[in-house]
C-alpha cells in the first residue's frame, strides 16, 4: 500500500536537505523550526509575531490540549486553526511525551496509559487510537504516533522494552489514521535509546509499516550532543531520502545545524521562548544574558545586523530594564527576537543549503557564536 | 508672570470641553486617556499597540523608574522617550503618592517625603524640588506638582494639613521648574479631600502660584462616585477655563462620561490593563468577566462591531481557554481589547463634544452598558 507523498526535495548538500513539506493549511520550508504553542497560545507572542517572524509550522500539544479546554470543544469551534487564529499548519505531538514527563500515577499498559492530569487530577487513559482521534479532533496537519520515550541514561533491556511497544503503537496508530482527510499525516517515531542496533530495527520497521514521514525520537532527554549525533547518524540512512525527517525537542541552534548535516528536515524546541521568559537572547554573536549588569546602561541594541525591529530598536539597557523589573514586556520581547533568530537561522540554513554552501556557512556561523558577544563600553 | 499656554479649546458642550494639548512630542487630543506604563512598560502590550489603539499620551511613575532603573540612568539614555520607544507624549506623576501607597516607613516633613524603597529596602528621601527634578531628568513633556493625598474618609484636619502642605509644595515645585525648556509643562494639584471649602481655597491658591494646567488630585481614594463628582463641581469653576483639568488615577468609563459632563480633560488608570489581566473585558455592552464558565464553548468574538481586531478576531471560547490556563497571551489581549476600548470611548466623547451632542451620546452609551453582555446561545 503506498502512502502519499507531500515531500519535495529541492536541494541537497552532503546530507544536508532543503524541502517544501505540502499541508492542508500551507506549505512548509524545510529545515524548518517550529515553535512550540503548548496549549494552543506561544507563550508571550501574538501569532501573528510568531508568523511574521518567519514560522512556516507550529507546534501544538496534545496533553495539554486534550485536558483544557478539550479536543472534541476544540473541534466544535472548528479545530485548533480557528481556535487560536494561526491559520498556518500545525503538527501535534501524541502526548505520550508529557505523560510521562508531567503526570505522576502514570501506568503504561500494553492497551494505553492511564495518569492523573496536572490539572484536576482526574484519571485519564491514553491509547495510540485515542491519540489519533484526539490529534484529529484537533485538525492537526501533521500527527504523531503514540510511542514511550525512555530518559537516558537507561537499561538497553528497558529501552528495547519501550522500543517494541512504540512499533506495536505504530501499527495501531497507523490503522487509527486511515479515514483521515486526504493531505493530513502521519509520522512515525524511531526510538532505541542510545543503543544503536535498536535504532536500526525500529527505524527499519517503521519504515516497513509505512508513515507520511519519519521521526527520531526519545534524544534530547538528557544525553550528551554527541550521542544525540551518533544516533542520529545511526538512524537516518535507514529512513527513505524522500521523506521528511524531524527531531523532536531540539534544540539549540549548534545542534540543529549538526543536525541539518546529518539529514534532518524538521526541529520543535521550547528554548527559544523559554529562554526569552528568564532574560536569555540568541543573537549571532551567541547567547546574551539581559539580566548581567553590564548592560544597565548601554545604549546599543541587541543586535543591529538583525532584521528583526525589537532586536535592532530596543537598547539593551532597556531589555535589562524590563527583565529585573519583571515586565511582561521583557519576556515579550526576548520570546519574539528569539523565535526571530531561530527563523533567521532556518533560512540562511536553507538557502545555504540551495547553494550548495552548508558547510562553509556552518563554519562562519559557528565563528560569530564563539566570537562572543561584544563588549559593553 | 504669564505662564505660556499650550493648550487649545476646540468645541465646549454645556461644562463638556474638546480640545488639543501640544507637547513636545506630539499633539493630545482631549478629551485624553492615559495609559499608565508604570515601569517604562505597559503591562502586557506592546508601545505600538498602546499607539494604534489611539493613545495620545501615556503615563509613567515617577517613583517606580527613580527607584529603578535611576532617573540619571534614563536621561543619560535619551531620556523616558528614548529609552522605552514610547515616542509620544508623556506625563509623570510626582512619585508623593506612591511614596504613601507602596511603601513603608515613610516620613512626611516640611522639607521632603523620607521612604524606605520597596525595591531594595534602602532609604529614600523626595522633596518637591528632587521630584521636578526626576521628572526633567525623565524629559516628561508634563510634570506634574509633588503633593500629598489623604486617602478617604479622613478627618477635616488632616485633609487640610495635607492641603495646605500641598501647596507649599506648589510653590517649590514651580520655582523648581522655572528653568525647564520651553514646551515642557507643569501641572498644579488639587487636594482638599471631600471638604468643598478646601477646594475652593487649594484650587484658589493654585490659580494664584499660576500652572500650565492644573489637577484634581485626592479622588479615587475610596469615596463614592458622588462624592468624587460632588467635589470635581467645586472645583472646575475655580479653574481657568482655558487651562487643560486632569483627573488623577480616574477610572470606569462611566466615571470618565460624568467627570467629562463636569469640565474634565485629561484622565489616567490603570483599570484597563490590570482587569484585563484578571480576565475583565471592557466593551460597549458593559464589562464581561472571561472566566466565566458560560464562555467556554462561545464561538462569538467579544464585540463584532469593535473595530480592533482582537475583540472581533478571537472567540470567547479562545479567550476563556487563554484566562483559565494562565496563558500570558490572554492577559495580553485582554490588556489591548481594554485600552482600544478606553480610546474608543474617548474618540466618540470627543467627537460628541465637537457635535454638541455630548448628553445624547452619554444616554445612548450608558444605555448600551446597561443593557448588559449578550448571553451565550
Amino acid at each position: 500500500m503506498s502512502i502519499p507523498n507531500h515531500f519535495e526535495l529541492l536541494a541537497t548538500d552532503n546530507q544536508a536537505r532543503t524541502g517544501r513539506l505540502t499541508t492542508p493549511h500551507g506549505v512548509v520550508r524545510t529545515p524548518a523550526f517550529m515553535p512550540v504553542g503548548t496549549a494552543g497560545a506561544m507563550k508571550g507572542m501574538h501569532w501573528r509575531e510568531v508568523r511574521d517572524a518567519g514560522s512556516d509550522i507550529v507546534l501544538g500539544n496534545t496533553y495539554h490540549l486534550m485536558l483544557r479546554p478539550g479536543a472534541e470543544r476544540i473541534a466544535a469551534l472548528g479545530g485548533l486553526q480557528a481556535f487560536t487564529g494561526w491559520n498556518g499548519p500545525m503538527l501535534t505531538d501524541s502526548g505520550g511525551f508529557q505523560v510521562m514527563s508531567l503526570s505522576d500515577l502514570r501506568k503504561v499498559k500494553e492497551e494505553a496509559v492511564t495518569f492523573r492530569s496536572h490539572i484536576d487530577g482526574a484519571m485519564v487513559e491514553l491509547s495510540p487510537e485515542r491519540s489519533i482521534e484526539v490529534q484529529r479532533l484537533l485538525g492537526s496537519d501533521i500527527a504523531m504516533q503514540m510511542d514511550e520515550c525512555v530518559r537516558l541514561p537507561a537499561p538497553p533491556g528497558d529501552i528495547d522494552r519501550a522500543m517494541q511497544l512504540s512499533l506495536r503503537w505504530a501499527e495501531r496508530s497507523k490503522r487509527a489514521f486511515e479515514t483521515a482527510p486526504d493531505g493530513h499525516m502521519l509520522f512515525g517515531i524511531v526510538q532505541g535509546g542510545d543503543v544503536p542496533q535498536l535504532r536500526h530495527t525500529s527505524a527499519q520497521n517503521l519504515v516497513d509499516i509505512g508513515f507520511h514521514g519519519y521521526a527520531v525520537g526519545g534524544l534530547a532527554v538528557g544525553e550528551p550532543q554527541e550521542v544525540m549525533l551518533a544516533m542520529i547518524e545511526e538512524t537516518a540512512p535507514h529512513l527513505p531520502r524522500e521523506r521528511p525527517r524531524y527531531l523532536m525537542g531540539v534544540g539549540t541552534p549548534d545542534d540543529i545545524l549538526e543536525a541539518v548535516a546529518r539529514g534532518i528536515d524538521m526541529f520543535d524546541c521550547v528554548m527559544p521562548t523559554r529562554n526569552g521568559r528568564h532574560g536569555m537572547a540568541f543573537t549571532r554573536y551567541g547567547q546574551i544574558n539581559l539580566r548581567n549588569a553590564r548592560h544597565a546602561d548601554d545604549p546599543r541594541p541587541l543586535d543591529d545586523t538583525s532584521s528583526w525591529p525589537s532586536a535592532h530598536g530596543y537598547s539593551r539597557a532597556y531589555l535589562h530594564h524590563l527583565v529585573r523589573s519583571g515586565e511582561t514586556l521583557g519576556a515579550m520581547l526576548l520570546s519574539e527576537i528569539n523565535i526571530a533568530y531561530y527563523q533567521h537561522l532556518m533560512n540562511e540554513i536553507r538557502q545555504a543549503i540551495a547553494q550548495g554552501s552548508f558547510a562553509s556557512f556552518c563554519e562562519r556561523t559557528r565563528r560569530e557564536w564563539q566570537q562572543g558577544d561584544i563588549t559593553a563600553r
